[in-house]
Parts: C-alpha cells; sequence; structure tokens
C-alpha cells in the first residue's frame, strides 16, 4: 500500500482496510530501517495507527502538527514524502531521527527535547488568530512529557481559549523509562475505568440534549440537569486545569482515533484527545522489552538481539557508583528520566530506596539533590549534557548559591552520534563555567572517572563529571605521560622542554597524541591533558608550557566561553601563540568518525595546523 | 507584644489574644521598615498569621520551612531573630530581603527565584526517612509559584509517599502580576465553594467511621460508602494529582491556620493545607493596589505615595513598544508575570489582543514566542535577567536551533541593588553569547534601545537587548565620541591614536569616561563602548586600538565567559597587553552605589589599576 502514498493528500480516500495494509507497510519499513541503523524503536511503532489518523483528519502543512520530543515521529516522516529516504534515518547526510525542519514544510520544528510541544502550538495558534488563520494545530505529546514543567506552564495557559489547539495525549504508560508520578498514577486510573468515562460521555450528551435557560418547564429541567451533572460528573483533571476532554481512545484503531479528532476539532475550547498506544505494537521483542527498545543500536530482527556492544562509560560509572553507595549508605542516585541510558539500572535494583526517578523533570531533579545534601545525604546526579541546559538556574540558584556539595555526571558530553543536532553536548561547559564554585572534570578513561568519583563523593564541593557516549580511549601513548598529584592534568614528560604544546581533554587526546607523533621532525610537541577543566590549575600549566611558542588547544565543545577562551585569557599577555581548535555552529547526526571529521578533530588536521602556525611563529620572531 | 519574642520558641504559650497583638506588631514593623527602606510589602502583610501558626506549629530549625521565592518571608524573619535588625533590611551589610543561610539557621536555603521550595523540601523530607530523622519539611508557596514548571515537576513527585512533608499554599489571588491560567481559575473555583468542600469533608468524615472490609453486614456497608464516596466526593485537582488536601482556610486566622497545621500533621500522605489571604492585609493602600505594593521603593506610610522616580529603562521600553506596535500589527509582547516590573503595563491596555502574560513560565514564554514567530508574528518577550537563566535550553532548543526571529529584552541586567544575591543579572551573558546566532545588545541610553528595539523588530534575526534596572546614564563626555554606521560601538575620536583604550558596555561607559579624564597627563586614553556586545564587530575594534599598548576591559557582569574573556581571546596573539576587570563571584544586597563599589567599579580604581598596569607594558617595552 505505501508505494501509492507520496504524501498526506494520498491517504485521504482510502478504505479501512487500505489503511490497515498502510499500517502494516510502514510498521514493516520502520522495523527493517531501525535494525539496520538503530534509532527508537518501541514509541514509533506505537504511533503508526495514530499517524495515518492524524494525517487523514489534518491538513498538513497548512495545519500544524507537532511531535513532542520527536521519538514518534518515523511515521509521519513516511507518509510526508520520505518513504524512499527512510532508509538513510539517523546517518550523516541522511534523514535525522527527530522532526527536522530542513528535510519537509512538514516538519514544523527541530525537536529533541521534552515537553515544548504545546508552548510550540499555541504560539502557532495565537499568531493564527491573530493573523485571521483558520488552520488547526495540534501537539502531540506522550504521556513522560505531560509531566515535564514546560508542558504543565503551557496546560496552564490553554484554558478555555477559543483557539484552534488540539492536544493528543499519546499515553503508552511507560515513559522512557518506567513512568514515575502522580500523573503517571492518575493516566492509569482513567484507563482503568473506561466504562465509567463512557457512561459519563454519554450522560454528558443527554444533558446537553435538555433545553437550558428559559422559563416554566424548561427551568425545572435546566435544575434538574445541573443536580445530575454535580452529582455524576467528577471532573477529569485535565477539565480541572481547562482543557476539554475526549478520551481514552484505542490508539491503535484508526477509525477509533480519527473520530477522535474529528470530535475534536469542533470543540471550542483546546481539547485534549487521550489515546492508548501500546509501545513496540507489532514487534514481540519491543513490545516485551519497550525500554530495550525505546532508543536501539542496530540489532537483529529475528532474534531482538542487539550486537554486544563494549564496555562504555555509562554502564562504568553505574557499576562503580554501586560500589560507593555499599560503602557508604548516604550515598544516593538522582535520574531524570534516564536510569538505562545513564547505566543507573543495577543501582535501582541494589538501592531502591537510595534511587530516585523524577520523571523528565531535570529543574526539579537538580534543586531536590540540593535539598537532600542540605540534609545529610550524598546525591549523585546523572543527566545528559544536553539535557542539563534545562537545569542551568537550578544549577545558580538552588546549588551554587547555597554552597551545596553535590556531584553532577553529565552523560554523552561532547560529540554525541546519531541523535543529531538537539542533543550534541557542546554547549554544558560554556555554562556551567560561568557559574561560581563549580569544578568540572572531563576524564579521559574510566579509571580516571572512578577516583573522579570515588574524591567528589568525599568532598563537600559541587563536582561536574563529564563522560562521553561510548567507551574508554584506547591507544598507546606516543610519549610517556605522568599524573599531577591532584589528578588536574596527564601531560607528556617532555612537555616542560616542548616548543608546541597541544592542550586538550577527555577523548581528544587521542587525536592530540596522534598528532603530536606526525609532528616528530617538525617540532617538539608536548601533550597536556587537563582532566580537571574549571578551575585550571594554571600554576602547573605554566610550568608544562614555559618553553612552548604556540600552545594549540584542542577542544570538543562550543568555542564561546569554553577552554580555548579560558586558556587564551591566561595566556594573552604572554609571548606564546595560542590557538583554539573547537566547534563554532550547530552539528548534525552521523556516526561518530563522521562528525568528528566534520569537526577537522583529526591527527592529521591538527598536525597540518600546526605546522602552518609554526611558520607564523618563526615569522614573528 | 514583640518586645517577648525572641525566638520561635517564645510564642508557643501565647493565648489567641496575644497572638493577635503579636500580629499586629509584626505587621506595624514591616510596614515601618519597607516604607523607608523598600522591599516585598503585599505578600508579606498577606503572610504574618500564617507565618505565626506556621511557627507555632512547628519546631524550626529541626523543622523545616521553606518560603518559596522569598516573597513572603519577613515575619519569619522577625519571629526567628531578626527583629532587631529588622530596620537594617535590604541595606549594604544589613539583612537580606530574601531567605539568607547566612542569616540565621532557620534560613533553610536562599530563596529568590519562584516553585523551587517544593523540590528543595522533598529532597530533605526523602533525606530525613533514609537517615531516620522524624522531623517535618514544610514548603510554603503562593499561588502564582504553584503554576511554575518546576513546582508541578515537584507535585508529580509527592504522589502517595509516606514523608514528614506538608505544603501550605498560600493563595492571595494574585501573582505578582494579575494571575492568569487555569490553575488559577481552578483555585477561584475552589474558593468559591467553601460550602461544598465542608459537606464533603464532613462526609468524607462520616464516611470514613463506616467500618470498611469485612463479612455481611460490614461488606454491605463497604458498598454503601463506596457509592456515596463515588457519588458525592469529586476529588480537588490536588487529590487528582495524589495529595491529601486540607482547605480552603482563612490565612489570617491563626487558629483556623494553626489547627489546619496540626491536622496535616498527621495525615500519612503529602498533605496541602490551602490558606487563603489577602496580599496587603492591613494597609489599606496595599489591599486596594497589591501590584503597586507587591515591590515597592521607599513610601509615605500616610498617603502610600512613592517619592516619584525618575525615567526609567523598563518605562521607556514599554512606551517604545507601544509606538512600535502601532506601526505594526504583527509586534506582540510577552511577560512570565512581569508586566509592571518590565514596563509593559501600557501595551497591555492598548493592545490587550497582542499581549501576553503567561504566569511565572519562563521556558513556555520562550518557546511560545518562538512558536509565535514562526507564523507570522513579531514577539517581543521581556524578561529579567536573572529568569532568563530558567530559559537556557529553550533558547538553544527552541529559538537558536530552529533559527527563529525574535525580541529578547533582559531587564535588570548587570548589577541590581537591594535584592541581592539571588537577583544579580550578571552570567545572562555568559550563558546566552555561548549559543550561536544571537545579537546581543547593551545600551547605555534610552535612544540607543529604541533604535536597537526599531532595527531588531525589523530584522529577521534573533536580537538579545539587556537594559538595567533605573535610568540611563547623564554625564558629559570627557572626549568627543563618534557611532559606528551599524550602531555596535560609540568611540572616543582619539581611539585610533590613544595607547589605552578602555573598552566597556552599558552603564560602566560613565565610569570609563571618568577615567580617562583621570588619566590626563598619563597616557592618551580612548574609550570604546560596545553597544552590540555580540558578536563583536573585531574588524572595527582592531582600527579603534591599532595604537593601543594595552587594553582595559571594564565589564559589568561575570568574568567566565564574559566580553573581556573573549576580547583577551581576540588579541591574545598581538603584542597589547588586555586587563579584565568585572565580577568574580556573588554580589550580595545593597544601593547600586555601594555594590558597584564592592566591585572596584569606580573612575579612581579603574585609572589607578591602568597607570600601574603602564609601568608593567614600559618595564616589558
Amino acid at each position: 500500500m505505501l508505494e501509492t502514498i507520496n504524501g498526506p493528500q494520498d491517504l485521504k480516500n482510502l478504505d479501512t482496510k487500505q489503511l490497515d495494509e498502510l499500517a502494516q507497510d510502514i510498521r514493516k519499513l520502520i522495523l527493517n530501517t531501525v535494525s539496520e541503523n538503530g534509532g527508537h524503536l518501541s514509541s514509533n511503532l506505537g504511533m503508526v495507527e495514530a499517524t495515518i489518523a492524524l494525517h487523514k483528519a489534518f491538513d498538513s502543512p497548512n495545519d500544524k502538527i507537532i511531535f513532542d520530543v520527536g521519538h514518534q515521529c518515523y511515521a509521519h516522516k513516511i507518509l510526508t514524502g520520505r518513504k524512499d529516504s527512510f532508509s538513510t534515518l539517523r546517518t550523516y547526510g541522511g534523514i535525522s531521527g527527530f522532526t527536522n525542519r530542513n528535510e519537509s514544510e512538514h516538519d514544523i520544528f527541530f525537536e529533541g527535547h521534552a515537553g515544548t510541544s504545546l508552548s510550540s502550538a499555541l504560539g502557532i495558534a495565537e499568531a493564527n488568530k491573530i493573523n485571521g488563520i483558520d488552520n488547526y494545530t495540534v501537539a502531540v505529546v506522550g504521556d513522560a512529557s505531560f509531566s515535564n514543567g514546560e508542558f504543565t506552564e503551557a496546560v496552564n495557559n490553554c484554558n478555555h481559549k477559543d483557539l484552534k489547539l488540539i492536544i493528543v495525549l499519546n499515553d503508552n504508560d511507560m515513559s522512557i523509562s518506567k513512568n514515575t508520578g502522580s500523573l503517571h498514577n492518575y493516566f492509569s486510573k482513567i484507563r482503568a475505568s473506561k466504562k465509567y468515562i463512557k457512561f459519563k460521555r454519554s450522560l454528558e450528551y443527554h444533558l446537553s440534549k435538555i433545553p437550558g435557560i428559559g422559563k416554566g418547564i424548561a427551568k425545572f429541567f435546566k435544575i434538574i440537569k445541573d443536580f445530575f451533572k454535580r452529582i455524576f460528573v467528577k471532573p477529569t483533571l485535565f477539565e480541572s486545569l481547562g482543557l476539554d476532554y475526549i478520551g481514552p481512545v484505542n490508539g491503535h484503531s484508526i477509525s477509533d482515533v480519527s473520530k477522535a479528532l474529528e470530535a475534536a476539532k469542533i470543540h471550542e475550547n483546546v481539547c485534549l484527545v487521550h489515546i492508548i498506544t501500546k509501545k513496540g505494537k507489532g514487534y514481540s521483542f519491543a513490545e516485551e522489552k519497550p525500554d530495550k527498545f525505546h532508543s536501539i543500536s542496530r540489532f537483529d530482527l529475528e532474534t531482538g538481539n542487539t550486537i554486544e556492544s563494549t564496555s562504555n562509560f555509562s554502564e562504568e560509572f553505574g557499576k562503580h557508583l554501586c560500589e560507593i553507595a555499599q560503602a557508604n549508605d548516604k550515598v544516593c542516585a538522582i535520574t531524570a528520566a534516564m536510569c538505562d541510558g545513564t547505566g543507573l539500572t543495577a543501582f535501582k535494583e541494589k538501592y531502591p530506596d537510595r534511587f530516585f526517578d523524577v520523571g523528565i523533570s531535570e529543574e526539579h531533579a537538580i534543586t531536590f539533590a540540593s535539598g537532600m545534601s542540605s540534609s545529610g545525604c550524598v546525591p549523585v546526579l546523572a543527566i545528559y549534557s544536553t539535557f542539563i541546559q534545562r537545569g542551568v538556574d537550578q544549577i545558580i540558584h538552588d546549588v551554587s548559591i547555597q554552597n551545596m556539595p553535590l556531584v553532577l555526571v553529565l552523560d554523552r558530553a561532547g560529540l554525541v552520534p546519531n541523535d543529531g543536532i538537539t542533543h550534541q553536548g557542546i554547549f554544558d561547559f560554556s555554562l556551567l563555567s560561568a557559574i561560581p564554585r563549580l569544578n568540572i572534570y572531563s576524564p579521559e578513561k574510566y579509571s580516571e572517572m572512578n577516583k573522579l568519583l570515588d574524591r567528589s563523593v568525599q568532598e563537600k564541593s559541587i563536582s561536574v563529571i563529564r563522560i562521553p557516549k561510548g567507551s574508554e580511549n584506547e591507544y598507546q601513548h606516543f610519549l610517556d605521560t605522568e599524573y599531577t598529584d591532584d589528578l588536574s592534568m596527564e601531560y607528556t614528560v617532555n612537555s616542560e622542554s616542548a616548543n608546541v604544546v597541544i592542550l586538550t581533554y577527555g577523548r581528544l587526546s587521542a587525536v592530540a597524541h596522534g598528532a603530536a607523533e606526525l609532528l616528530v621532525g617538525e617540532c617538539n610537541t608536548g601533550v597536556v591533558k587537563l582532566v580537571q577543566i574549571n578551575p585550571i590549575n594554571y600554576g602547573k600549566l605554566a610550568e608544562l608550557t614555559k618553553n612552548a611558542d604556540l600552545i594549540y588547544v584542542l577542544e570538543e565543545g562550543i568555542r564561546a566561553g569554553g577552554v580555548g577562551e579560558k586558556i587564551a585569557y591566561n595566556f594573552c599577555n604572554s609571548e606564546k601563540k595560542v590557538l583554539v581548535h573547537s566547534i563554532d555552529n550547530y552539528v548534525e547526526h552521523g556516526k561518530l568518525d563522521d562528525i568528528m571529521k566534520e569537526c577537522k578533530f583529526t591527527k592529521e588536521n591538527v598536525s597540518s595546523n600546526i605546522k602552518k602556525a609554526l611558520r607564523g611563529v618563526k615569522k614573528r620572531k
């Protein structure tokens, strides 16, 4: 069926059987592609039918459909002209795993962070009202995003507004990790009381047929009506919040969802359509283990097995934190809906009383950790680098100003493969190093990370430990290295005599050492790896660079406010030349190798830059 | 009565009459002090009785009472050993207008930003549970904070937890500006249905007396009970969210609040006590105009009149935005509960359809603005500098990545008098300049601001215009100045020949010109004022500093990631010496003059620094 679909208009006239066939075709394409390229599987399989219904009911791109987080946009991509390029999903130069404005007029925003869809949609709907445009705006949101703070702020701004705005709540009983919290409980209750809600709906319908305000007999009916309404019709939470409500609807029935959407269109208030879907629908392995298949790397379709990966920082972190927690019963772990992603699954099982998954609530997570810290616990908070952007004020206001010790582990720091522009961990250092009192570390090795964790848990200080996605570097150092006693740096023993020093941190150390080797014969190149990147141990650095004419800073992060600028500031009144090689703009999706190359983080490029720069230094002398 | 109270323990045995007297004494002290020193009046007057009840019911500091935002902590300060120092409120070296850990063990956190109290309280309560500590934790929160995203995230994490945690919702029907949104509507409904809720409570009580599970007759009663419960007892929103609920209670009756708090103590779940208070209670002018007296400068107690202030940036901004909106009907204004504070009151009255107050919801405000921008409107978003810290991810994810034009006006940028550590506008540049695609401006004059506004509204770009609290600089330039055509800089005409250039922006330009004058005879000093601080026009700057041996950067912002570091990076491979004079740590409360001096932002200090530095430059040569 899919072969006949080149855009949403092509599915308007299909009958039920054809639509069901289409759903199967889409599901097959998603499965085939994700098993090859990796991606977000469970939520996307769950949204196939509902997406068909959405594109049947609405007129995209005139009507705007916004997919929250973009974890559920694959069927949408396939239906909006990207079925042929779908095989390039998440590959370098291929289509993105999230909605992407550059790909299609049907993708209204780049979406990658949770809870933004309703705010955007409300903005569009209000603008349409001002501009006299009569189209619909639809925010499609998962139940996990519903409890995110930004989303509830948006809900609070929807009350009783005469806007052509519809919210589709995709309730799959499962956020990224297992859903928690009162909203989750509330949703469960609703799911369990379908009959009651059906009764309520039908009662409301019949009551609405009774004439309202009037005289005599009519007035009597009004009193009866209000009496019945008061007695029998409990408001749903959504109605308490000022939204109209339709649901719950079987999200795997195209016709049920279609009917609900058509009904929602005629509501005057902002209307929420509550659909129930099953994560992983149609693929038994994913239905059984929706967590595992939420975001998955390449896997075998027949067995559901992923290709066994090597070790990685997240897992090693989780493992070591369990050891720490065994020795210290005040140590607690906090995650914002990323239990698996941050390697905390074992901790959760071993120490359930000291494990807190707060949902997609980074703001709350940080202040909550600060509260724990104020009262004798040692909170270790694991958040993805890109999501710490959500908690900058809390790090300032609730941690730094309070001078409240805690350990913040930033996972996926630096370049992140495959997810692309919204998920790169390239801003955290610039944001956090602006804040007083933060010690920021960027280990290259598990052993460094573990030592830093041990120390940070002991210390009464605010520690940020940045770890990349993937495993530790394994390579031979071209030159012997030593660590400073305080673990703030590892440096090649030739540094003090070197005329060029490459200064770097984290994963790029391998590139730095490789470049130093390529430069043999050109110059004496030292490599200084900062393990602690804020504050920098400038005293030791002065020693290590005392004979350097050129300091080349190699940085896997944004230039503005980065380590490079701080190094330049430190050396700006010296005779040394400082060059900074970092990231100047957003980076799209692709394999780590591809995007590393895009940023010119290769030993060949670094060595050639240094050769060029040395010519300048010689000329100047 | 107040003279007998040196700490919370002293009010435990007072009788009703004595407590009422105490309330009057506290109210008088607050009025006298705020009329002299300025401060947050309306909310503090409203919380006098409830605070007495809190300190009667709980055992601070063993029990922890956390005041959200700290706009309602004056009575708490007076009751906890600070009645004698209360006259120093908000003055340099005096006590803070917000809760402050350095002042008292009864102040659990520095509080200044909204919506954090419950997250902190939850952290403390969970830590107490882990540590076997049996004390209560109480979060006191206004209705305006209740709809803030971080707060709702915390509520979502409270459900059915066996913690000694109580929430006091201080519902004064008014956030900082007039409250909006569905939660506000919901609260109004509850206030209007006291009788129903009383009935519900009593029914619940009687139902609870009916024996529960059992055999025969008891089972029959259980069925009856559930039937009645189902029919008559609608859950409040709070109950839907998993909280126990007591209320609404008259917040001006010490005994009513006390009773409610005692009842809350025996609940197993987290319990919310809903108190109703009147903003400005007991001072007629403030009761009538609670907005005006929310945060007020010195005023006449007899008349309620403030000393007429001169013009200020916020007002001028609001005025000019009205002119712009008259000419361009796509221009909209958005505020996050700071309509008055950001000067938008006139706009709100003139263009109600294009004015959006979204409540204390900075995250939502930004994404909402981006949505409007995507659909043909020109959103102008006015947020305090310190509160933009809440929206960093949204600026990255929903504005910059989308490349969505909008105008962000940052009010209270730079040092902010009187409010202190939590309110300084010193981080915004470091945070925002790390983000690609942002043009950041820091006008010194209204005329500059107005031109920048005109241009930003025209341009399809992301513009950030930082304005300080207070009025524009008025002083004679010591040397003639010119603007670049692009308005990126204003510079003294001697700059190109000067051997010292002071580089600065915004309000500190006056200090720079003053220092230049003091340096006559020592050196030829130019002054370059950046109007656009990101990206910096380095080409022009190279010309203007071509003969400078020393560039002295004078910056009213945090050093890390600031303009100074960027200038140093730009000149680090030149022969010029660069000195950066900015802010290295948090700044407490005081008059602008006091805190400017604390940061050594005086012409005397700057000129003396330059003299010292010049000796170094000469030696080096």
